[in-house]
Protein backbone atom coordinates (compact mmCIF):
# COMPACT_ATOMS: atom_id res chain seq x y z
CA UNK A 1 0.00 0.00 0.00
CA UNK A 2 2.96 2.44 0.16
CA UNK A 3 2.26 2.91 -3.65
CA UNK A 4 -1.31 4.41 -2.34
CA UNK A 5 0.99 6.51 0.64
CA UNK A 6 3.25 8.06 -1.98
CA UNK A 7 0.63 8.62 -3.87
CA UNK A 8 -1.83 10.45 -1.91
CA UNK A 9 1.05 12.27 -0.19
CA UNK A 10 1.99 14.29 -3.28
CA UNK A 11 -2.03 15.35 -4.05
CA UNK A 12 -4.01 15.28 -0.34
CA UNK A 13 -7.47 15.82 -2.77
CA UNK A 14 -6.89 12.06 -3.65
CA UNK A 15 -7.08 11.58 0.14
CA UNK A 16 -11.07 12.49 -0.07
CA UNK A 17 -12.83 9.37 -0.63
CA UNK A 18 -16.90 9.35 -0.70
CA UNK A 19 -18.58 6.11 -0.44
CA UNK A 20 -21.99 5.43 -1.50
CA UNK A 21 -23.84 2.10 -0.77
CA UNK A 22 -27.24 1.48 -1.69
CA UNK A 23 -29.93 -1.15 -0.44
CA UNK A 24 -33.30 -2.25 -1.25
CA UNK A 25 -35.42 -4.21 0.73
CA UNK A 26 -36.56 -7.53 -0.47
CA UNK A 27 -38.13 -10.83 0.59
CA UNK A 28 -39.38 -10.50 4.33
CA UNK A 29 -36.70 -9.21 6.30
CA UNK A 30 -33.63 -9.08 3.90
CA UNK A 31 -31.80 -6.29 1.92
CA UNK A 32 -30.23 -6.27 -1.19
CA UNK A 33 -27.40 -3.60 -1.11
CA UNK A 34 -25.14 -2.14 -4.47
CA UNK A 35 -21.53 -0.73 -3.58
CA UNK A 36 -19.88 0.10 -6.58
CA UNK A 37 -20.01 -2.36 -8.70
CA UNK A 38 -20.61 -5.17 -5.64
CA UNK A 39 -23.76 -6.73 -4.78
CA UNK A 40 -24.08 -8.31 -1.09
CA UNK A 41 -27.01 -9.64 0.08
CA UNK A 42 -28.31 -8.86 4.15
CA UNK A 43 -30.93 -11.46 6.28
CA UNK A 44 -31.60 -12.13 9.83
CA UNK A 45 -31.50 -15.86 11.35
CA UNK A 46 -34.88 -17.36 11.76
CA UNK A 47 -35.00 -16.37 15.29
CA UNK A 48 -35.39 -12.73 14.39
CA UNK A 49 -38.31 -13.56 11.39
CA UNK A 50 -35.50 -13.73 8.47
CA UNK A 51 -34.72 -16.05 6.19
CA UNK A 52 -30.88 -16.81 6.88
CA UNK A 53 -29.69 -16.26 3.22
CA UNK A 54 -27.23 -14.07 4.27
CA UNK A 55 -25.28 -12.26 7.43
CA UNK A 56 -27.08 -10.00 9.43
CA UNK A 57 -25.84 -6.19 9.43
CA UNK A 58 -24.26 -6.69 12.78
CA UNK A 59 -22.36 -9.71 11.38
CA UNK A 60 -21.46 -7.19 8.46
CA UNK A 61 -20.62 -4.30 10.69
CA UNK A 62 -18.76 -7.02 12.58
CA UNK A 63 -17.17 -8.30 9.31
CA UNK A 64 -16.45 -4.62 8.35
CA UNK A 65 -14.47 -4.05 11.50
CA UNK A 66 -12.66 -7.50 11.44
CA UNK A 67 -11.58 -7.18 7.72
CA UNK A 68 -10.77 -3.18 8.14
CA UNK A 69 -8.20 -4.37 10.88
CA UNK A 70 -6.54 -7.26 9.14
CA UNK A 71 -5.96 -5.17 6.12
CA UNK A 72 -4.63 -1.87 8.69
CA UNK A 73 -1.75 -4.65 10.05
CA UNK A 74 -0.27 -5.80 7.44
CA UNK A 75 0.01 -2.04 5.97
CA UNK A 76 1.53 -1.03 9.25
CA UNK A 77 3.68 -4.36 9.71
CA UNK A 78 4.70 -3.44 6.22
CA UNK A 79 5.56 -0.25 7.52
CA UNK A 80 7.31 -0.45 10.41
CA UNK A 81 9.56 -3.67 9.02
CA UNK A 82 7.68 -6.68 10.35
CA UNK A 83 6.48 -10.01 8.72
CA UNK A 84 2.75 -11.44 9.14
CA UNK A 85 2.67 -14.73 8.04
CA UNK A 86 -0.71 -15.34 8.75
CA UNK A 87 -3.11 -13.51 9.98
CA UNK A 88 -7.01 -13.96 11.82
CA UNK A 89 -8.82 -11.94 13.63
CA UNK A 90 -12.31 -12.63 16.22
CA UNK A 91 -14.15 -10.22 17.03
CA UNK A 92 -17.57 -10.64 19.36
CA UNK A 93 -20.26 -8.20 19.77
CA UNK A 94 -22.68 -8.16 22.60
CA UNK A 95 -26.04 -6.64 21.66
CA UNK A 96 -29.33 -6.73 23.72
CA UNK A 97 -32.63 -6.71 21.37
CA UNK A 98 -34.79 -5.51 24.35
CA UNK A 99 -34.18 -1.81 22.63
CA UNK A 100 -34.32 -2.66 19.01
CA UNK A 101 -37.71 -4.28 19.85
CA UNK A 102 -39.14 -1.25 21.99
CA UNK A 103 -39.25 -3.27 25.19
CA UNK A 104 -36.66 -2.18 27.45
CA UNK A 105 -35.88 1.91 26.37
CA UNK A 106 -33.56 2.11 28.69
CA UNK A 107 -30.42 0.56 27.03
CA UNK A 108 -28.74 0.69 23.77
CA UNK A 109 -29.93 -1.19 20.33
CA UNK A 110 -26.40 -1.60 19.07
CA UNK A 111 -23.44 -3.52 20.79
CA UNK A 112 -22.82 -2.24 24.45
CA UNK A 113 -19.16 -4.55 24.36
CA UNK A 114 -16.84 -5.52 21.47
CA UNK A 115 -13.45 -7.92 21.73
CA UNK A 116 -11.37 -8.07 19.24
CA UNK A 117 -8.55 -10.87 19.44
CA UNK A 118 -6.11 -10.53 17.08
CA UNK A 119 -3.72 -14.02 16.11
CA UNK A 120 -0.75 -13.38 14.13
CA UNK A 121 1.83 -16.02 13.10
CA UNK A 122 5.61 -14.34 12.40
CA UNK A 123 8.69 -14.19 13.41
CA UNK A 124 8.76 -10.83 15.22
CA UNK A 125 8.26 -10.93 18.99
CA UNK A 126 5.51 -10.25 21.15
CA UNK A 127 6.25 -6.64 21.89
CA UNK A 128 6.71 -5.99 18.23
CA UNK A 129 3.28 -7.22 17.27
CA UNK A 130 1.91 -5.27 20.54
CA UNK A 131 3.29 -2.54 19.52
CA UNK A 132 2.02 -2.71 15.92
CA UNK A 133 -1.51 -3.32 17.19
CA UNK A 134 -1.49 0.34 19.21
CA UNK A 135 -0.53 1.70 15.27
CA UNK A 136 -3.16 -0.40 13.86
CA UNK A 137 -6.01 0.92 16.54
CA UNK A 138 -4.73 4.46 16.00
CA UNK A 139 -5.59 4.25 12.56
CA UNK A 140 -8.24 1.77 11.32
CA UNK A 141 -10.90 3.28 9.65
CA UNK A 142 -13.97 0.83 11.03
CA UNK A 143 -12.79 0.93 14.74
CA UNK A 144 -12.94 4.72 14.26
CA UNK A 145 -16.41 4.29 13.35
CA UNK A 146 -17.39 2.03 16.52
CA UNK A 147 -14.79 4.07 19.28
CA UNK A 148 -16.09 7.53 18.05
CA UNK A 149 -19.62 9.49 17.32
CA UNK A 150 -19.95 9.55 13.57
CA UNK A 151 -21.72 12.76 12.25
CA UNK A 152 -24.89 10.81 10.63
CA UNK A 153 -27.69 12.80 9.74
CA UNK A 154 -31.31 11.06 7.42
CA UNK A 155 -33.94 12.10 5.23
CA UNK A 156 -36.32 10.89 3.39
CA UNK A 157 -36.56 11.30 -0.23
CA UNK B 1 -41.02 -9.52 13.72
CA UNK B 2 -43.79 -9.32 16.12
CA UNK B 3 -42.95 -13.18 17.15
CA UNK B 4 -39.57 -11.78 18.28
CA UNK B 5 -41.13 -8.99 20.29
CA UNK B 6 -43.58 -11.54 22.07
CA UNK B 7 -41.01 -14.00 22.69
CA UNK B 8 -38.23 -11.10 23.89
CA UNK B 9 -40.77 -9.91 26.37
CA UNK B 10 -41.57 -13.63 27.62
CA UNK B 11 -38.33 -14.49 28.09
CA UNK B 12 -35.86 -11.41 28.63
CA UNK B 13 -32.29 -13.61 28.60
CA UNK B 14 -33.33 -14.06 24.75
CA UNK B 15 -32.66 -10.58 24.09
CA UNK B 16 -28.67 -11.04 25.25
CA UNK B 17 -27.36 -11.96 21.87
CA UNK B 18 -23.58 -12.08 21.30
CA UNK B 19 -22.23 -12.20 17.58
CA UNK B 20 -19.18 -13.20 16.61
CA UNK B 21 -17.07 -13.13 13.27
CA UNK B 22 -13.95 -14.49 12.27
CA UNK B 23 -11.75 -13.18 9.36
CA UNK B 24 -8.33 -14.80 7.86
CA UNK B 25 -5.88 -12.36 5.64
CA UNK B 26 -5.46 -13.81 1.99
CA UNK B 27 -4.61 -12.33 -1.40
CA UNK B 28 -2.85 -8.77 -1.14
CA UNK B 29 -5.30 -7.14 0.96
CA UNK B 30 -8.56 -9.27 1.09
CA UNK B 31 -10.04 -11.07 4.05
CA UNK B 32 -12.28 -14.27 3.99
CA UNK B 33 -14.85 -13.57 6.97
CA UNK B 34 -16.57 -16.55 8.38
CA UNK B 35 -20.12 -15.28 10.29
CA UNK B 36 -21.89 -18.25 11.46
CA UNK B 37 -22.46 -20.71 8.41
CA UNK B 38 -22.09 -17.67 6.06
CA UNK B 39 -18.77 -15.96 4.60
CA UNK B 40 -17.99 -13.29 2.76
CA UNK B 41 -14.96 -11.39 1.11
CA UNK B 42 -13.78 -7.88 1.53
CA UNK B 43 -11.26 -6.44 -0.85
CA UNK B 44 -10.00 -2.87 -1.46
CA UNK B 45 -10.58 -1.60 -5.18
CA UNK B 46 -6.72 -1.51 -7.08
CA UNK B 47 -6.43 2.55 -6.22
CA UNK B 48 -6.05 1.19 -2.66
CA UNK B 49 -3.73 -1.44 -3.75
CA UNK B 50 -6.42 -4.40 -3.81
CA UNK B 51 -7.88 -6.43 -6.59
CA UNK B 52 -11.45 -5.10 -6.38
CA UNK B 53 -12.54 -8.76 -5.90
CA UNK B 54 -15.31 -7.45 -3.42
CA UNK B 55 -16.63 -4.34 -1.41
CA UNK B 56 -13.87 -2.94 0.98
CA UNK B 57 -14.62 -2.56 4.92
CA UNK B 58 -16.01 0.87 4.63
CA UNK B 59 -18.81 -0.11 2.39
CA UNK B 60 -19.25 -3.29 4.38
CA UNK B 61 -19.69 -0.81 7.16
CA UNK B 62 -21.86 1.65 5.40
CA UNK B 63 -24.01 -1.52 3.46
CA UNK B 64 -24.54 -2.92 7.56
CA UNK B 65 -26.43 0.43 8.44
CA UNK B 66 -28.02 0.49 5.51
CA UNK B 67 -29.69 -3.11 6.11
CA UNK B 68 -30.36 -2.40 8.96
CA UNK B 69 -31.85 0.62 8.91
CA UNK B 70 -34.43 -1.12 6.51
CA UNK B 71 -34.97 -3.36 8.68
CA UNK B 72 -35.93 -1.54 11.57
CA UNK B 73 -38.14 0.62 9.05
CA UNK B 74 -40.46 -2.35 8.15
CA UNK B 75 -40.25 -3.29 11.63
CA UNK B 76 -41.32 -0.36 13.20
CA UNK B 77 -43.60 0.29 9.96
CA UNK B 78 -45.89 -2.51 11.36
CA UNK B 79 -46.08 -2.23 14.13
CA UNK B 80 -47.03 1.76 14.04
CA UNK B 81 -49.81 0.34 11.71
CA UNK B 82 -47.53 2.49 8.49
CA UNK B 83 -47.18 0.34 5.27
CA UNK B 84 -43.92 0.47 3.05
CA UNK B 85 -44.32 -1.02 -0.84
CA UNK B 86 -40.94 -0.44 -1.63
CA UNK B 87 -37.75 0.71 0.25
CA UNK B 88 -34.56 1.74 -0.51
CA UNK B 89 -31.70 3.71 1.62
CA UNK B 90 -28.71 5.32 0.41
CA UNK B 91 -26.06 5.97 2.37
CA UNK B 92 -22.50 8.19 2.02
CA UNK B 93 -19.90 8.35 3.81
CA UNK B 94 -16.89 10.69 3.54
CA UNK B 95 -13.44 10.07 4.44
CA UNK B 96 -10.35 11.40 4.58
CA UNK B 97 -7.34 8.60 3.98
CA UNK B 98 -4.68 10.82 5.08
CA UNK B 99 -5.20 9.55 8.85
CA UNK B 100 -5.15 6.01 7.50
CA UNK B 101 -1.67 6.36 5.44
CA UNK B 102 -0.29 8.31 9.03
CA UNK B 103 0.51 11.39 5.81
CA UNK B 104 -1.54 13.81 8.70
CA UNK B 105 -2.50 12.29 12.24
CA UNK B 106 -4.51 15.39 13.02
CA UNK B 107 -7.83 14.17 11.80
CA UNK B 108 -9.82 10.89 12.15
CA UNK B 109 -9.52 7.16 9.87
CA UNK B 110 -13.25 6.76 10.16
CA UNK B 111 -15.68 8.54 8.10
CA UNK B 112 -16.45 12.21 9.16
CA UNK B 113 -19.52 12.79 7.79
CA UNK B 114 -22.36 10.24 7.11
CA UNK B 115 -25.56 10.78 4.76
CA UNK B 116 -28.16 8.68 4.64
CA UNK B 117 -31.61 9.07 2.39
CA UNK B 118 -34.56 7.20 2.92
CA UNK B 119 -36.90 6.24 -0.31
CA UNK B 120 -40.29 5.22 0.54
CA UNK B 121 -42.98 4.54 -1.87
CA UNK B 122 -46.18 3.61 0.20
CA UNK B 123 -50.14 5.14 0.68
CA UNK B 124 -49.24 7.20 4.29
CA UNK B 125 -48.05 11.09 4.66
CA UNK B 126 -45.19 12.44 4.52
CA UNK B 127 -45.36 12.97 8.38
CA UNK B 128 -46.12 9.42 9.19
CA UNK B 129 -43.15 8.75 7.06
CA UNK B 130 -41.37 11.19 9.16
CA UNK B 131 -41.88 9.85 12.57
CA UNK B 132 -41.73 6.32 11.82
CA UNK B 133 -38.24 7.62 10.75
CA UNK B 134 -37.50 9.26 14.33
CA UNK B 135 -38.72 5.75 16.18
CA UNK B 136 -36.63 4.06 13.70
CA UNK B 137 -33.22 5.94 14.31
CA UNK B 138 -33.68 5.84 18.01
CA UNK B 139 -34.06 1.74 17.85
CA UNK B 140 -31.83 0.80 14.88
CA UNK B 141 -28.47 -1.08 16.32
CA UNK B 142 -26.06 -0.30 13.76
CA UNK B 143 -26.94 3.40 13.93
CA UNK B 144 -26.24 3.56 17.00
CA UNK B 145 -22.90 1.81 16.81
CA UNK B 146 -22.11 4.95 14.13
CA UNK B 147 -23.64 7.27 16.65
CA UNK B 148 -22.32 6.52 20.00
CA UNK B 149 -19.02 4.94 21.15
CA UNK B 150 -18.48 1.50 21.60
CA UNK B 151 -16.45 0.21 24.05
CA UNK B 152 -14.16 -2.17 22.36
CA UNK B 153 -10.94 -3.98 23.76
CA UNK B 154 -7.93 -5.48 21.18
CA UNK B 155 -5.90 -7.87 22.16
CA UNK B 156 -2.99 -10.41 20.55
CA UNK B 157 -3.92 -14.26 21.39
Amino acid sequence: MSACNERIARDVSTAALTYTVTGRGVGSVATEIQAGKHRFLVDEPSALAGDDAAPSPVEYALGALVSCQVIVFRLYAQSLGLTIDEIEITAEGDLDARKLFGIDESGRAGFHDVRVKVDIDGPNTVEEYENLRRVVDAHCPVLDIFSNPVPTSGSLA
